[in-house]
Order: C-alpha cells, then structure tokens, then sequence
C-alpha cells in the first residue's frame, strides 16, 4: 500500500497534506490511471490518521477530478491526459500543460461568481464611454499608489451613508483584489509578526498568508466568534477576522466581545485587527451591529472590503481602510508600488457610486437575494427534504447551513451530490480539527443558484438524505 | 548638529537611509520648517560618509517637496503642511494625510506617463463596446488563475510573431503589472533564496524584493551587462536583469554572456533567471539579439513583459511566460490566487491584439518615439548645449545617455533643472555606490517630453551647463 509521512507537513492540515502527497504522485506518474486507492478504513489505519481526514483529502481529488469512485468498489486514479484543455487552433502541436477539469454542476452551492443578468451592462457601457470621450487625460495619468482620489472620496463617502465610518479619503488603498492586499499590509506590517485566522474559515487567506512565509495560526471559535485566550496563549500579532458575518459559521461577533477584541489589540503595539468585511452589504435583515473600525480609537483596526461581491467577482476592486499612523508608515515603506488597478475601471466604478448607480444596485441585488433564499428556504421547506434538515443562519450574508439527518460521512454526501451535478461543501472542510459538531452540516451559499433549477437540487439532495446507506463505503 | 545612526541601516544605500532618517525627522515635527539644515560638506565629514551621499539624500528630499535650497545660503525645511492635499468638498473637516507635493516642471526626463494623444481611445472604446454587449456571460465568468485563456493565446502569438518566442498560452500568467508578478515569482521560488539584481538598476526592483523579506544583493555590471563570477562568489540563486536593453545603462548583453549566464543557471537546480523585457517593442534600430527565453533550453529562464509601456502606465496588464515545470509548480503552490486583472481588460487587451490593433499600435508608437528622439538629438545637436555634452545609447529603448561638461555634482544638476522646471535623473543616483566614471551622465528619458517643449528644456540644460560654478554650494 502507497504511504506517506508527515513529517514535513509544514502548516497544511492533515487532510491538505494527504491531498498534495496524492495529487503529486498522480501528476508524476507514480499513481497510474486507472489504479486502485486504498479503501479509506486501510489508509487510515495505516498511516495513523483518522478516516475523514482520508475522506476528505479523496473528496478534493474527487472534486478537482484527479481520482474517480465507483460505488461498492472504491476510488481509482483518472486518467488525467484525457482532462487536457482542448487544443486551440494556435496550438501547434505542442506540449500543453495538462489539468484535470472539474466535473459539470447544474446547481453549484460553493460558488461566489455572480450571474451575468445582474451585472449593470448597460449604465457601465455608457460611463466607459463617457470616461473615454471626456476624460482622456485623467485616464493616462498615473494615479498614486492608493488609488484615484476621486474612487477613494466616493468610497469614503459610501462608507459614511452605508456603515456610518468616519474616514478620510487619504485612509483608503485601492487595490486588484483583497487577496493582493492581504499581501501587502504582510509588506507592512511585517514578516516577523504572528499572524491568525479564525478556524473555521476560508482556508484561502491561510494560504495566502503561508505563501508569504509568514507564521499563520488558527484561533478556535465559540459562539462569539475567536476565543480571546487563544490569542494571548499563541503570542498572536494580528489576528484576520470577518467578525460581522463570519464565513461559514455565519456568526456575528456581539458587541462585548468587539470590545474585548480591541482590548487585547490595544495591548502591545504590534497587535492589529484586520476586519474583513467580505459581504456585509448583504445583510438581509435586523439592525448591524457596529464595525470594529467604527468603534476603534487606538488605530488598531484594518477594515478590507472589495467590489468583487458587489458588483461582479471578475471587477478586481478592492480596497483597505488603514489607521492614520499606518498610512504615513505605508507611504514611507511602500509608496513605490503602481496602483494595481486600471484607471479606466477606477474612474469608472467612482462614477457609478457619485451618480447613485451603486446604491441602486446593492439595493437591487439584496432584494434580489433576499427573495432568492426566500425561495430556496420555502423549496427546502415544501420539499421532503424538510423533515430530515435544519436551517440556521439565514439572516446574514449570502449562504447559510443546513444540517442534515443523514448517515452518510460528509465527504460521502458531498460526493454524491457532485455525482448528481450539485456541488456543495461541508461545515467540517474548513475546520483545521473538525469537531463532532461539525458533521452533517452543509453550506449553502445560494447567490450563484439559478431559481428554476432550485427544485432539482433540493430533491437531488433528499434523494441523497434519504437513501439509507450502512457504510458500504 | 543632527545626527544619525548608520547602525540599523539594513539593506537601504546609504544615501537612501539619510534621507529617510531626514524625512522622518521633517513628518515626525523634530526639523521646523524654515530651519537650515547643515552644508554637504560639514553634514558628511560629522557623519562619517561621503559628501555625494549627502547630496543624494539632499536632491531626493528636495525633489519631494520636503527641503528647499537657497542658493548661496543653503537648504531649509518645507513648510509641509502647505503642502497638503487641497480640501475636498466630502472631506468634513477631518484632518488629512499631508504629504508635500512635487514642483511642476514642463519637461520630465524621468516620466514613463504615455501621451494620451496616442492611446487608441476610439478602438478601445469600440471593441469595450464590443464586449459589453456580446460577451456577457463571458465577462461574469471567472478566469483561471493565469489569465484569460484567448488573452493568453494572443499573447503566445505576438511573442511568437514578433519575438520568436516558441511558447505554449499555458505557459503565460497574467496579472495586474511586473510589480504584482515578481511577488507572485517569490512565492513560487522560495523566500531563502538569495534574489540579486543589477547595478545600476531600477531602485524599486530591489526595493520590492526587500519588502518582500527576501535576501537581494546587487550585482555589478561591465560593458557586457552583470559580472557572471559575482553571482558566483555572493551564492546568488536569482538573478533579475533586463538583457535586451538594461536601464539606465542601454547595454545590450552580448551573445557570448547570454550563453554563459544560461551555462552558470545550469549549475544549480536553485538557480533561475527573471528575464524584464520591459521596453522591448521599441528598439529602434539594429537587429534584436534572441531573448534568453528563446535559447534556454534548461528551462530557467522565466519571461516578463508588460503592457505599460506599449498601450498606457495607466492600463494594468503584465505578464510572465515560466518554464514548463514551474507552471507545473505555480498551479501546485498558487492556484488558490483569483487573476488580479478584470475580465473586461482582459478581453478587451485580447480582441485589441487578434484584431492587428496592437501591432499597428506598436508600429505608429515606434515610429513616434523614433521621430521623438531624432528630433530631441536634433534640437540639442544644433543648440549650444552640443559642445558641452556627449550622447550615447540612443539606438534602443526610450532613453538614452548624456554626459555633461560641467563642474556641477549631479544632484546641483538636477536641482537646478528642476528649479527651472526640467526634471532629470543622474546615471549616478542607480547606483548602490556610483564609480567616478558615473559622475556627470544624465538619463534622458524622452517618452513624455513633448515636441514643443525640447527646444526650452534643452536651452535650460545648456543655461546651467554653461555656467561656470566654482563650488558655491
């Protein structure tokens, strides 16, 4: 039987470790195509770990194609010349770099793509075109390193009405996504400080974090949100937190809490807060509770928040709001970067916002979101479904967790599921040690589901919830 | 007299951590504004150093607005806060970052702002248009994270049609300028390893390797471009040159080092060589030597080019071709990156390239700069200003060098140009530690210096070249 060590697991997880050790021997031929994986029970056992570590290492090879299952038989390695990407005329004949493809979803509950009929083609065509016969030389000028001024006033602004904060234009960074800017406040702050996530959490911003070699921990959460000890017992520095809408669990973090956060951050002066307001234009009902950068007077809190969910996640518009202390010290150190963002987007996402258009438009899309988990909710509750899940979380943001009475392993689920074109993920991926709790719980993000295809995927669901499997697998 | 300490200077020159310890010293309020600052000489003798660095120090200071010179009586603090940001109609009152702004000059040798004259404005409107309309569900898709796949095709086939770059689209990433790209390259090669580049160079090369926590040692250069025995001797593994064209030097790398550089990559699997062809679409005369891309067979050499210089600084749009096996890696390690460049641009860079627009472009803007530069050679080969000065490197790129007779340091040089509204850069300032052989060789970068203008900027030159300044400073 093929095994692995963990000895150099670095900072991956267990499961994220297996998956690469797996994926590697796929793509250099070690594993051949059509061979057998050890059952999950053997592997497990023989490598020392637990089984849904295996099963979820097999459920990412599965999802990203690399290996296939044939139920009651087991999993096998797919041939993985066969996923090539299609040869293009301009192709002449040579080598093309082979990656698996992901298998067709007609229902995909982990995407954050936004559709295409909600885009404001039309008023975006005419402010391009307005830009570009009126504002020619703006455009070829080189903008500062935050960003135009005109976007950051405009932000500024929004974030007045919108969030009630209080900040200058000078506070705010433009740049091509929030992903590049987690990179450079790193630059800023420093590669020797002590980074944090919540766990559970988006692994991405682990990884961007570990892919700048900089120490990145996880910090447990109650039902509060990050449990504050654990940064004083890891000698954290800066902790990465979406405390208003918190991904996947859905918790807002209470104002107590809020407090006690900026008290521990007000304590060493390499301690700050970066508040990742990733969806909070789409909170769907109730009062909000105060962002922390609004209640913050020690400087300590670094809001980031993007356009990508807003207005389209293939706009790359993000932007930081920095404490004053951190502007100067970002201008000092790195002021030497280009904006990444065109002047012609910049220009024309500021126009957007001072002519109304981004108001209407977020008002727009909550309704439009609001009524679409309406729908989704009542298909779920009308569905026999019903009588085997539990919804929580569905006041907030654009995704909520459904857990379902099933006896089936989540990775078993997910994977039955992918098999039947719904793509769905689990509560228990995104946890580093997922505890029992976590199990039976799914996320269900619906802002990419098509409303006619609702049905189907709630019934392909309970088909699933339903069956009555005794670990044939 | 003030003083500082050298001790903590880290990899910062000499000249650019007195600066900073000055500018520090002027936003942190401990130099008044309208105080005098010591003379070079006395400044350099008290702290151990040469008086060119201080001068340096001065130059940059002054040229960012932070100190004035009287002449004859010395320099002095900027009232910086009458340089702040003029008042916006949102901003309510709240204190502004004050930063000093930089004086107006009509001539800019050191400008690489494209004219908005010769952007394409109504195709690229056109083909937006274009987009907009047809391409919807296309432009709401997300990319992969090396780029759009037609983008990259267009790519392949303008390298290959116009460099004689045989590559594959997969082998290209797109991503929002160089700047973006060599901290994508970092993460992909490894934070231990040792970085170098040339010297002379681009500051903010290096500048951006040591904001990323990385070793970067500088390499110097002989007439065939870096020395290959000191990459040797400093243990470099990466070494970041621009073959084709070197800026500020103009040295083309001969054949005979390209192979040797190539044969001293071989030698280690560590080792790898960023090829920056950044002004390679404008050499104006003589036949290209190969790109190192195009005779490495060892895959390592990895290629960057960007559209900054061909279509607008303003338009965010870079790209890297790597060798097989680091695409290999780069899909491995990075995959989790979102493409940090907009559908919309990408698209739209891609029909302006399938169509022939880019190539046309190309062609006009060479024929521009090239009548440019014969014009700006002309004006000064028929002004007084030809019997003080010597020209060379004009045949490639946007800039060439010229060497002055006169007894002025290059920084009273530059400061008195500027003072007369011409800005200009000294050979010596792209040196970590400027040889004699340096000293009175001005980089003339023609690109936004417009026609009308040449005349006035070259008969300022020849004012302060001219003048017979015995060492009044």
């Amino acid at each position: 039987m093929i095994t692995y060590s963990f000895a150099s697991i670095g900072s991956d997880s267990l499961y994220e470790h297996l998956y690469k050790c797996i994926k590697n021997d796929i793509l250099q031929g070690n594993l051949a195509a059509g061979e057998k994986l050890p059952s999950k029970r053997n592997f497990a056992k023989n490598l020392g770990i637990s089984t849904i570590t295996v099963e979820n290492a097999y459920a990412q090879l599965m999802a990203e194609g690399y290996i296939y299952s044939i139920p009651k038989k087991g999993y096998f390695i797919s041939d993985i010349r066969t996923l090539a990407p299609k040869k293009h005329p301009s192709d002449t004949g040579r080598e093309t770099i082979q990656k698996p493809s992901e298998p067709e979803c007609f229902a995909d509950f982990t995407s954050n793509q936004t559709s295409s009929e909600y885009f404001p083609f039309s008023i975006w065509s005419r402010l391009i075109r307005e830009m570009l016969n009126e504002r020619q030389q703006n455009l070829m000028t080189n903008p500062p390193c935050g960003g135009i001024y005109e976007l950051r006033e405009a932000i500024a602004r929004h974030l007045q009405d919108f969030h009630g904060l209080h900040i200058s234009p000078d506070q705010i960074i433009i740049g091509a996504g929030t992903e590049y800017l987690y990179g450079i406040l790193i630059q800023l702050l420093g590669f020797d400080k002590r980074y944090a996530v919540e766990d559970p959490g988006y692994h991405k911003i682990s990884k961007i974090y570990k892919s700048h070699n900089v120490s990145c921990d996880y910090i447990p959460m109650d039902e509060g949100g990050i449990r504050i000890a654990e940064l004083e017992e890891k000698s954290i520095d800066i902790i990465h937190i979406s405390p208003s809408h918190q991904f996947p669990t859905g918790i807002t973090m209470p104002i107590g809490r809020r407090y006690e956060l900026l008290g521990w951050a007000s304590k060493a002066d390499s301690r700050y807060i970066i508040e990742d307001d990733y969806d909070s234009e789409f909170r769907l009902t109730g009062q909000p509770i105060p962002t922390l950068q609004s209640i913050d007077i020690m400087e300590k809190v670094i809001y980031i928040n993007t356009f990508t969910k807003t207005l389209a996640s293939t706009v790359r518009i993000s932007y930081m709001v920095l404490p004053k202390h951190l502007v100067k010290a970002y201008y000092a150190k790195l002021q030497f970067y280009s904006c990444t963002v065109s002047n012609f987007e910049q220009y024309t996402l500021a126009a957007f916002i001072n002519k109304g258009h981004f108001e209407k438009h977020i008002n727009r899309l909550r309704n439009y979101y609001h009524y679409k988990r309406d729908a989704l909710v009542h298909c779920i509750r009308n569905s026999p479904l019903a009588s085997h899940v539990s919804i929580s979380g569905e006041d907030a943001g654009l995704h909520f967790l459904m857990r379902v009475d099933t006896e089936l392993s989540d990775s078993q689920f997910c994977q039955k599921a992918l098999e039947q074109g719904v793509r769905i993920s689990a509560l228990s991926q995104y946890f580093m040690t997922p505890p029992p709790s976590a199990a039976h719980v799914f996320i269900i993000n619906y802002s990419s589901l098509e409303e006619e295809l609702m049905e189907k995927a709630v019934a392909v669901l309970y088909q699933i919830a339903s069956e009555n499997v005794h670990g044939l697998w």
